[in-house]
């Protein structure tokens, strides 16, 4: 285990606070104006990437050349840079770019801090709604108008008690589909389309699994650092780590988090 | 038509402030909360009811008592009042429970005036954003954090081009699914999970058709004074009146409209 002094850990809060900070105005500044310059990033579908994509992620590039020029950076839209120190920031400058230009408040601007394990530090930021879901080191908080409170996932559910969240309800493939379904079919309530704002709910013990494919790193770095810290549970479906993307598997509790793999396997 | 003085549209519309006002504190003194009183109204199924739905209708019905007492109310979760002024209040104390019961910010508060032709003003109150849709004796607006700014649908979408929005993937039943299938198969962007906030979002320009199953009157009389106010256009699946409840689609335009309700009933 790489060691985290305090005034290490402290100024890698800092530098995410200031990240998400800086996200904020630009994501607000396009966020329902209807001169977003949209461009399909895949030819077979729609995979929407806005400027304000592009113009945070640089503007978060700035920051971080700025206060920490010796880390590594992986984001969505540009190369990634190799650092020196080990640690590596990994971005999403806007998470749930569907929502974010059909008007919805659920998409995210993700931050976290990961070195050669994982995530140790993360942010999901919400700038319409103001909230701001960290967890790092230990510390999971919600803040929002100033104020704090602490974060902590909802444990002691059982699937036929459980909220789960998904994004599309394809999910993935067929199979993905269907293992999706298998726990689908046993929980008491299903909702979809909220991309990263389902695991900031996860971590605030308001739902109880999170169960998606297809993710890429910079989707699921944040919400591992966030949910990990407020007690909960993040995998792949094979139960192993989740931070290098694909399928994931989120719960509130280990308990639940073994019965949803457990379905997810069954077939 | 029935006439409707300045004098009584500004009434009207005060009183409806009055109600969304009334009805903010206490939706969000539950919303979140783990202490909810959830009790199943549905043997089969789950269709939450808690205790802030029942606590608000209460307390808005209070309001119309004091400041309207010969107009009839139609709420969700107590019995109808026949008044003597030929208006009656549709009320939906909160919209989307599943969602509030999950912390999403998508439910909202619904109130409308409705004569014998159906809803002549109504909000979308969005507590937790902030957010106020109005839409009434043709003003549309948008209020939030003091500030005003007009609503208006987008027009000039092509299917091609279009945002879809529904609450659940199977939409209603499987004749119901298949036909909203069809216009999810032409449009550009489908997203679920939205409950009343997918008419907001119309309102604002922001998607251009949502398409629903199974609703109930006081779901959607709210929504469509907003929309039609908006210059957008609601109607059942069969061109009709949507006002009662039952199949709604909604749309920017009328084109737009026309197009989805062609392939809605193309099977």
């Amino acid at each position: 285990m790489r060691h985290y002094s305090e005034e290490l850990q402290r100024q890698l809060r800092e530098t995410a606070n200031l990240l998400a900070e800086t996200a904020r105005p630009i994501a607000l500044s396009y966020f329902r104006n209807s001169g977003q310059d949209l461009k399909n990033k895949l030819i077979d579908g729609f995979d929407p990437v806005t400027a304000a994509d592009r113009e945070i992620e640089l503007a978060m590039r700035a920051v971080l050349a700025e206060h920490r020029p010796d880390d590594g950076v992986l984001g969505e839209e540009f190369d990634s840079v190799t650092g020196t120190s080990g640690l590596t920031w990994v971005l999403d400058p806007i998470d749930g770019t569907r929502g974010y230009i059909s008007g919805t408040p659920t998409w995210g601007v993700l931050i976290a801090v990961s070195d050669e394990n994982g995530p140790v530090l993360g942010i999901i930021d919400q700038p319409y709604t103001g909230e701001r879901f960290f967890g790092g080191f230990g510390v999971a908080e919600f803040q929002r108008h100033g104020a704090t409170a602490p974060l902590r996932s909802r444990s002691g559910t059982t699937l036929e008690t459980a909220t789960l969240f998904t994004t599309f309800p394809e999910v993935g493939n067929l199979a993905e589909c269907a293992a999706f379904n298998r726990v689908r079919d046993k929980v008491r309530l299903t909702r979809y389309g909220t991309d990263c704002y389902a695991y900031a709910l996860l971590a605030a013990g308001q739902v109880d699994l999170v169960i998606e494919a297809g993710l890429n790193p910079f989707d699921i770095h944040g919400p591992i650092a966030v949910i990990e810290n407020a007690g909960g549970i993040v995998t792949d479906w094979q139960g192993g780590p989740a931070h290098r993307g694909g399928q994931v598997v989120a719960a509130g509790d280990a308990a639940l988090h073994r019965a949803a793999l457990e379905l997810i396997n069954e077939g």
